[in-house]
């Protein structure tokens, strides 16, 4: 109940702080007899995990996903899967200068004052560090949908845009660039962006959108468990979101009805998609897609003004090695997030 | 589960369909020993309700709202508040024309899918009369959370837009006007634009912003159940909603950290509030403040072609009496969905 | 959250006081497209209702159910069920004695301690009327799961007992007397009992016995939620229950395993039933059985002594017209949390 | 959701094998700031574990316990608590024999039938081994309710009963003797008795007596989740349990109500306590007490007949190290349950 958990019928449970032993979490309601491929799982994290280009942290993690349970012979089994991911390169003396400090646009303040105690190492569970698990969790939902593709991509960072609608980009292409932007002039722009933004110690935002394809009509709930509801939570459930839309999003806001509604074909399929593929909460079977907004990474390489625990202004300088942005490392989280909404409609749905 | 219930703590479980017998719910956990205002309940339906100015339907609906259970003298006692609102005034006789066909961008398709049966009488269940229910529980919420100030108004119907913070408008000015714009030059632009959109047998989309003030530092639960993705959720629960994003939202996913960071004063408040008053999911003390994206209005009173259940090509003429614009009845139940949310982490948080 | 709601995929909230407006409540997630039959759910509140025979309280209550919601044409739509059963005949000057009084063995002095206020009409919250809306749910689910059949009868009365196997009853029978002991002879004793029972102005308890047929294999989910642990928990919820046990039961506490063990048929089906058709928590198709302990009804119509408010002893006498025996009115409620618990597992267990 | 959560503010989740890796779990919702006694727990955990005398078996497992997450310099710290507890000693080869056969009033049917796929190895996920997750979250949760005392003990072995009430009992004797029986005379019969069905490779079934002591008034949800529906749900999810009963219990049922009510003394204790401390689903301040029934162990190291996957009859021989009586090993399995519940329900309260 205190926030750990996402979902109904397929249900994960994830602990662990930056520098505590482990991380992981527990996988509940996953179908028994699907016969997990470990390699995807793997390839999500690497996705994920930091030091993997010149353009993310340097830090070093392994990321290496050890299950406990659950799986036979290789088959899921219907019973909970647990695993952890162990913390092995932490190092906490990184930390000591945020002990008695509440830095800038993190949760340090916010988690002293609501528990009167903190573990300070690395932001603690309010670290980004969280988001292991959950690509855990997705790599193996999106095993519980195959049928369902999902592709996220970076599609801005800072002012830079691709000016194109998804369905002209090679998906791809995501990961052919450090960006993870299958537009590859594109790409190579907000790579540039991105180092001169490292280099000046600063950090931006981006954006990512993400498109899933084949999804069967009728996933969702109506009235509070609409489809997009839950994919908007889940998706400002990641670290640094600020922004969610699907189909039409904050444009629609601005459109007229007749300009708007998407017409039929004969078929049930509609000319138009503004709908996003989801009318009414449900998944009508066209693409859905929607755009995630993440802002700047709070950690910059610059000295800043802050206050320790009592009150006093100081200066404070950002250590360590983090992500001068953030959204090429969050393409698997969000699609991590998505295949678990996912997977929990598409399980929820065999009611009917 | 079927997802029709909203909150852990303090939490809503609505019925009913827009021309059945009555719509209703249930409000469980609401503390008890609260002396309930029933003028302010009454208030925030009228606000929602049809019929209550020249630029929203002209239906009438009463939407009297009677309490069945849960309140003694005057006061709640801690058992469920069960409620229902007669449905009095629905002709059925006006949807005969969508019995046996879809509108575009309606949830009629996708009920139909799902569930293999419908209620095709103005929408059934997936009418925005839901929200009736929705506008009460929000109402006995605003009691439980009763220190916290809730303003929502809107801030842009189609491209016009109020071009002030929200800090310099006078939201004591809100109800001053039809639109429910605390800004009486933008709110009478709007105004004459609705009544434009309206003659031409159209809709326009539009945003409502909400600020929360005065809200005690730590609500909000850190991973899945922050805070604002609560509130998403709730907001993009709300039928039409498309898009969600609160402090800097999109904005700041085109910002540098440097400018995005909240600098502290000496006494925990920040000097800028980009973090729109949550940092890692919790709240911080400082003003909360969020924009919903509301698409415009599907049933427009232009032909438009369309299919029935056997996928014949037809014409479809909008009938009944609609919105050109749903915000201005919408933002009593943004205030509602926000209330609720609150009121959740609200008791929560007294674990702590 | 405050515990008014049972079921996770089949869920039923229920809200209401004795002396309230109406009882009632809310069934989400049953499946669209059951045709319902009015006059079985009909039947199942006429067995519930007082005053249907002269061993059970002389209160005449119609409990007549208004359906509001999820249903149209006669068949259930996916939405929810939206219920309400008015209280029409509820004397209040009955309760003014307990005003400021607690009963013994009554919920009166813990509802005032936890809630600092409480309904004192005839029990409020804590009164068994409101398993009314328990019944309309149950009747609702049977037919969701109208393959299984459920039968339940009493057992026991004070310590007359059914001296037979529930193997050579003939439940048809249940319904021929007012006891609703199938067994002739024994409900002769037990219905001369009861009555004399009345005239001391006593009451007695007595057990429910209840046996599940045609439980398709695989039912429950093991670990917390085994359907035995789910059958108990809703027994128990039951007002004046005080006991559970299914299978060997108590009484398997005594045996070796070597007599205990149920040897299994080459189909499967097993040659004893000492299990009561779960293992592991999962039904394995054979016969489930269990039995249900009523203590026997607080109010009686003799002088006790308790306190007031202020902790002044005082006389009591009871008032009102109660029931000597409460298991004859409790056989369709427990048959309705047994269906309310078989429905919620049947559509769970469509995820395999 | 697939049953492997419990609770709903103090929340446990198991995850494990008998054979697989290790065993685990998290627990949600542990208030910040306690002070962890790990030598109580890793007490607790001896006390399950098996190889502890020579009347459980012979199996040795460390059952040691590493906590991953949420404590940080000995204190809680409000985030979700993981946990492993490896499987050193877990010896694969023994179970081939029944890789191919279903063992007599196991699971191992039922979940082939579920599932379509089990893991074999000791009974898998359906093993008691899994209980040794709960002992650890029971553990603490004792932490979070340190007021509350909570005694269970072995009431009975087979026929061997102890023929006092609690009261007269000396809990600090009740881990004097292997059995777990406060009364020394009883527990040599008992101790005696289980050797002997040792001997003849038999099994026997048994009762656990459960007193809390010191409970806060008001602990508790009325109708659904009452406290006694709850404890009653806690122990029937507990392997081997067949029955449960509070209070009066099951002699209840055969009681007059002028012999059964409590009389209130002006305190508001009660002269008598056949309420079990429990009125109306609420803690009312006096003594709660519960029993649990236990079936026999169904491994028995005799030769039985049962049948192969294909339907072939076949002799099987128990083989291993088992119990020939679970109850002395699940005492701490009830307390922690017990322990579970009531620290759930105690953070609720605080909602009040």
């Amino acid at each position: 109940m205190a926030g750990n958990s996402y979902g109904t019928i397929f249900k994960i449970t994830t602990f662990g702080e930056s520098h505590g032993e482990a991380l992981g979490g527990i996988i509940d309601g996953c179908p028994p007899g699907i016969i997990l491929d470990f390699d995807t799982i793997k390839l999500d994290m690497q996705r994920r995990k930091p030091g993997q280009s010149n353009i993310v942290t340097q830090r070093h993690e392994e990321d290496e996903v050890q299950f406990l349970s659950g799986i036979f012979e290789g088959k899921t089994t219907g019973t909970p899967i647990g695993f952890i991911i162990p913390n092995t390169n932490q190092k906490s003396d990184d930390y000591s200068h945020i002990k008695d400090a509440y830095r800038p646009s993190h949760a340090d303040y916010v988690y002293e004052k609501k528990y009167g105690i903190r573990d300070y190492r690395g932001g603690g569970r309010s670290s980004a560090r969280e988001t292991a698990s959950r690509v855990v969790a997705g790599a193996v939902a999106k095993q519980v949908i195959a049928d369902i593709k999902i592709n996220a991509f970076v599609s801005s960072v800072g002012d830079i845009f691709i000016d194109k609608p998804y369905q002209v980009l090679d998906f791809s292409k995501t990961e052919s660039n450090p960006v993870r932007c299958p537009d590859g002039a594109t790409a190579a722009k907000m790579e540039e962006y991105i180092r001169q933004i490292r280099k000046e110690g600063n950090t931006v935002g981006g954006t990512i959108t993400c498109v899933l394809q084949n999804v069967p009509v009728g996933l969702g709930e109506p009235v509070f468990d609409k489809l997009h509801a839950e994919l908007g939570k889940a998706m400002l459930s990641i670290n640094a979101v600020h922004g969610f839309e699907y189909g039409s999003g904050f444009c629609g806001a601005r459109m007229k009805g007749s300009d708007h509604n998407d017409l039929f074909n004969a078929d049930g399929t509609t000319k138009s998609n503004l709908s996003g593929g989801i009318q009414g909460g449900i998944s009508n079977g066209m693409d859905i897609y929607f755009r995630v907004a993440f802002k700047p990474v709070a950690t910059i390489m610059q000295t800043q003004q802050t206050i320790d625990k009592d009150g006093n202004i100081i200066e404070m300088q950002g250590k360590g090695r983090h992500d001068p942005c953030v959204v090429p490392r969050a393409v698997p989280i969000v699609e991590a997030m998505a295949a678990i909404v996912l997977a929990d409609f598409y399980l929820m749905n065999k009611m009917y």
